[in-house]
């Protein structure tokens, strides 16, 4: 990992070997972008403080909400504002990328056995 | 323009047919992912108060740097860390996502022909 060189998604999402572990990439002043791979249900959850940018690169997956489903597929993102609940669903791999400040911890408020370690780079 | 509603990058960029002009498509925070079609040589500049990413969706582009040029094509990204005199250029039309703080002028602090209005949403 270099903080500083051409990031490469293809290349940095051969390295990813888990589901629901977001790997940071890159960062743009106090924001991180960060690569998963997802497959299966997340847990509800919402970040307080925070909106969250998904945008899928390779597959596609649905955002649960309280009141609706978004489906998004590969070349399509979408901003769950901050507060919102939601839950991620992937019925195959999809691989994506999530754009939020620093610190932001994956299973925001809910916690539980799916919360991956923050800050980790690939 | 529905500012809470899927983005799909096709069907955005599809309304955009001049260069240099970026358009914004989500709001994250304080901070804006804009859509940019790109051919030719931009002009040297800088953004003194922000670091600003460059994630190629089609085609390829170079960032050029006083001591270096950054190539980038599709499924690649860099960020241009703040302060950081650069120019890019593409030969062929590329099809850029931009992510920066709102407010920020494309053209930094060189302004110029090439400033492009800000804020503009698609």
């Amino acid at each position: 990992m270099n903080k500083n060189s051409v990031i490469n998604f293809a290349q940095k999402l051969a390295l990813i070997n888990e589901h629901w572990s977001p790997k940071v990439v890159a960062q743009l002043n106090d924001y991180q972008l960060k690569l998963v791979k997802v497959k299966g249900e997340f847990t509800w959850h919402q970040h307080v403080d925070t909106d969250e940018l998904f945008l899928v690169i390779k597959g596609s997956m649905d955002i649960h909400f309280k009141d609706r489903v978004v489906p998004l597929t590969s070349g399509e993102m979408y901003v769950v504002k901050k507060g919102e609940e939601h839950k991620p669903v992937a019925t195959d791999e999809c691989h994506i990328l999530i754009i939020e400040p620093s610190g932001v911890v994956n299973t925001g408020d809910a916690g539980g056995e799916l919360t991956a370690d923050n800050d980790v780079w690939i």
